[in-house]
């Protein structure tokens, strides 16, 4: 797969990852209540939304930087998966933040 | 100084140095032309604006994972003020930036 | 007063209201829990931080089109100090949005 | 069409529009220079980028407010559009402009 093909996929891994965990959270985490918004949980899927349209910006813009955001955004997903992975209903969330993961993995690791 | 005051004065690091690089960016590039506004440069600023403020907003939040985007904060900060330092009359987008790359440097090896 | 002191005036109120409604909401409403996390009120502030953060942004860039987004602003903070309102301890996030309400309604009709 | 088609589709539409400005802006307006780097083309691209972002947020959080988003999204991708079609080789740009106005003006209309 050429580079440009890979930059375009984890771009929509990280566009995916950002929207499904915000309207999880309004449409499913806060009606839900209890555990779902206990707030280390909350605060994680607000740190995954953000992080995963920064870097994809970082991406879209071309940035000589996007490997570094990349790499962070990996682990950052990787821990809201984890999060989501002990609540009920949460299944997509979780596909998307490990899909994320482990996309952003690879374009730090190709660009290093 | 307490780990309340660090994280306040690096909050406020990430905010000052966001709000002058978007502003130097708009009101004095744009403007200045040339060497300004060459793309790696521009894009530069608008990765600096962007992670200091999700970086901001991860230690808003007190989030656990706010040390990770310290380091990766502090890399592009250090990034954009070379940038601006060879360009003419961007002192103060020089300083914002040195100013926010130390202090989440701090913020990033006070947590590891 | 100058144009130059009321927008600066303006993006100040802007910030400190977007500052203000995210730390509340993740150090305050999320721990509090019950009517504090019900969904209207927690999109309400999240609502808030977007917006204020965007309409400062547009500021600070000198947008042709800053007075459109200072008039959403108004109304967005104004919804979010009467549902702040409605619960307690939150007296800093009403106050908070009622200045930012205000001062953006005078950079609306000012440029119109 | 049934209101939540409408409403994804909306969604989709600043969501595209946001990443095609950008992506124009860093990938063919900074390399081409000239009239695409003139202050009040970049700053209106940015303004559009960061109020589609907004607005499509508005929508993901099915906030009671996103008609009044919308109504002020329309018009600045109206004013990004005019803008790009100034200018060559923009016509991507110039029609997911006018697709996010379109979109976003109906649903404005449609909640009032």
């Amino acid at each position: 797969m050429s580079d440009d093909l890979e930059l375009e996929d984890c771009i929509d891994a990280c566009d995916d990852c950002a929207s499904i965990c915000l309207e999880s959270l309004t449409g499913h985490c806060l009606p839900a209540g209890g555990k779902h918004v206990e707030p280390r949980h909350v605060i994680l899927m607000l740190d995954c939304v953000d992080l995963c349209r920064t870097t994809a910006d970082f991406m879209r813009r071309g940035s000589p930087n996007h490997a570094r955001l990349c790499a962070a955004c990996a682990d950052i997903c990787d821990a809201c998966a984890e999060s989501c992975a002990k609540l009920d209903d949460m299944e997509e969330c979780v596909e998307a933040c490990r899909d994320c993961a482990e996309s952003c993995r690879e374009m730090a690791s190709a660009a290093a």
